[in-house]
């Protein structure tokens, strides 16, 4: 399945692991604290229970957000940091 | 269509201009930099329109991306701030 993965956290050696472990899973960076990428459903709940242990104690706030592929293909992007406009790229 | 709006602004002024934007079109906030809720696809195009000039010539970057209402009442979340662990509240 395809998943957006959006956090917020206070503590930056939180919010640091929390990026090294989305990365960790295979999941793309698309924006500062916005990670997506495709991981069968057993990893996502693995995921998220590391993702638990992670922030543990922190003021932490992770989303998981099931997505189709087409909606990441078809996302509208806006800003000027892009390699293309309107798309989501997972590589 | 239901859709997750995910931002990265640089600018102060901006970055509070995006979220009012998203706010005025009755998006929830459900994370610092997120917003989600319901729209009309036209009004999803014509909020892109709006946050393409409110965003330009900032450093920003603003990704829509579709979801199913399934998604986001069944989106796993992590974090001590929530009224109830596990969904996307929309209100």
């Amino acid at each position: 399945m395809y998943i957006v993965v959006a956090y917020d956290v206070s503590e930056d050696h939180v919010r640091n692991k929390v990026a090294e472990t989305l990365a960790a899973y295979g999941l793309q960076r698309i924006q500062r604290s916005v990670f997506a990428g495709r991981l069968p459903p057993a990893l996502v709940k693995e995921l998220a229970e590391k993702l638990r242990r992670v922030t543990r104690g922190a003021n932490a706030d992770v989303i998981i957000i099931r997505v189709d592929k087409r909606a990441l293909d078809t996302a509208v992007r806006i800003g000027p940091a892009l390699p293309r406009e309107g798309n989501v790229h997972l590589h």
